[in-house]
């Protein structure tokens, strides 16, 4: 089945125009015309091989939400022109305890990515998944998600990744009403934890180093804002948080946020994915503290992400761009110029790639 | 009412007789004639002013065993000649959320330690408490434990630190048959740790960087041991964890600890309090997992972990000496050269102190 789409073929190279394959559907497929996908920073430290193990060439994408074009004939909870979604998943085992659990992101034979995974299904001539920055995609039927119709499809497409990165966390530690919960950051993530950590009943801080994100915060729903870099304001917040999401994308001093939490607290970091700068033993002791972390999550509870948002009405803040201006979103991506989530318009590929 | 004990003067003085005062008994006081006291690491951070916090003259000692002299008119729990226990704890505040919980130890507003914490009890010359290392001492009843008449007093007392810090957190992790335990570091706390995971029926692994450490291990109780230092045996032991129990005394690496344990398991801080030279998000990210930290233990929980190792027969593994090398014991205490506590023999002390 052919395909358009947008690929790099190397590191320092730009996403351009790229004709592609999506197998057959199988009787278990679902055919997807994708109409949005979200640029997730992962696409970019991907593209730009940042973790050293991007194949070329590499399409990103795995924030997709699309119409349902086929499906085969095993596949009993989708029909031609349902609303659909794809995150960050395409395959896993299917047998382990963390797949019987619903938790494929944790599946210990390793899951398949979206982009840049080895396709152990095949039926295409490209040895590694390719993403949705793309016109079509074919995807296993259990890895589909519904998307609500009353939503938004190009503000839901984030939901697929940044939406249940943060979702799934507080889900996980039960947050909920009379809870003080703080949001560490505010960009793609930090937004989204905002929205669902007020819509699950708790009083919600956000907390940033920039004075200048307050307004939008409070927008967003958080009730306060704590700036980080206050130390007066620091101190006074000591030991009144019940659970803190930290959205920081780099590696940094763990220490002050910590010192946040209540007795028996955790912060969990779903952001950095370099060593955190500093880490003391102290505040994890001194109130039995835990620093733990987060990944995505699993299907059943990205689709029970979904529902929630729907019963919500809650998506994404995002910039909707057309596909020729992707390199220079990745640009503002990285200095956090954009509110919260650039969407690329898939109608725009077939000029684009013309 | 006079007391002898052992006193240091200065961070690099050396300890050695001391008279003191005790307060009288107040109506809800027990009045203690101290036989044995263990000593802690923490008595030598203490002492050498390491944490930058100590009072001279500074009497160590927070792991003590003894009988009761007399009880004031309001204590319903001892009697004359009960054996008893005093933890790290004598004071708290007994009104907050902490303290209403049987968590004195998180107080919300600062318990006392039994040695080096300013006295609000009063009744004696000193502000600041005195440890231990004495042939008596007066303690609220509340912050007097039960030591049963089964167990080997002098053995018994290091279970009053190193004991509830390691049995603590194997409770509050839920720790049991069905799950694989690993006990990082075999020294004071190490060796306890691997007696109550033993006997709390978890199959557990002692985690240490010393091959030589094997035999001892096993006496202890270890099902396996886990060198730390052989790459490839870590890589084979990855995600195979329930929980780890680390008891390192410095800073360090935690990464390729971390990577040891399953999904959703928890690695839990009893003995750093130095920063961690490294911790890394992904490993955090990418199986759930948590770092924590835990404190000692409350009266009840101390309680409960002294019965239950009266019901198991657990005692530590003790070296006991006289009062009089107690500066050689620190010296070798810091060198980790001790199976596995030293605990001074306080009948020692009249003949040091005339």
């Amino acid at each position: 089945m052919h395909a358009h789409g947008y690929a790099t073929h190397s590191a320092t190279g730009e996403l351009g125009p790229f004709d592609l394959e999506r197998r057959e559907p199988r009787p278990q497929d679902v055919a997807i015309d994708i109409l949005y996908c979200g640029i997730c920073h992962s696409d970019i430290h991907s593209a730009r091989n940042e973790w050293g193990n991007t194949h070329y060439p590499f399409v990103p994408g795995h924030e997709i939400v699309g119409r349902v074009a086929a499906v085969g004939n095993e596949v009993t909870r989708f029909k031609a022109g349902d609303l659909v979604g794809v995150g960050c998943l395409v395959d896993s085992c299917g047998t382990c305890s963390a797949c019987n659990d619903g938790l494929e992101q944790y599946c210990e034979h390793g899951w398949t990515g979206t982009y840049g995974s080895e396709d152990k299904i095949g039926g295409t001539p490209h040895t590694h998944t390719l993403g949705g920055y793309s016109d079509r995609i074919t995807v296993a039927e259990h890895f589909v998600l519904r998307i609500p119709e009353n939503l938004d499809p190009a503000a839901s497409a984030p939901l697929l990744c940044a939406g249940i990165t943060t979702y799934s966390p507080l889900r996980h530690w039960k947050i909920g009403a009379g809870q003080k919960v703080g949001v560490i950051g505010l960009g793609g993530l930090g937004h989204m934890g905002v929205k669902f950590a007020r819509a699950m009943g708790a009083h919600v801080v956000m907390i940033t180093t920039s004075p200048g994100k307050s307004a939008d915060a409070q927008k967003l729903g958080a009730h306060e804002v704590l700036i980080s870099k206050d130390e007066a304001a620091m101190q006074a917040a000591q030991d009144s948080f019940d659970f803190l999401l930290n959205t920081i994308p780099v590696g940094h001093d763990v220490d002050p946020y910590m010192n946040l939490l209540k007795r028996d607290g955790a912060m969990v970091i779903v952001g950095s994915v370099e060593p955190l700068t500093r880490v003391n033993g102290v505040p994890l002791i001194r109130k039995r503290r835990s620093l733990a972390g987060s990944l995505i999550g699993g299907l059943p509870e990205t689709q029970e992400m979904l529902d929630f948002c729907g019963e919500h009405g809650i998506t994404c803040d995002i910039e909707m761009i057309d596909i020729k201006n992707v390199n220079t979103a990745y640009d503002r991506t990285v200095k956090g110029d954009v509110k919260y989530r650039f969407v690329i318009d898939m109608a725009t590929l077939k000029a684009a790639t013309q």
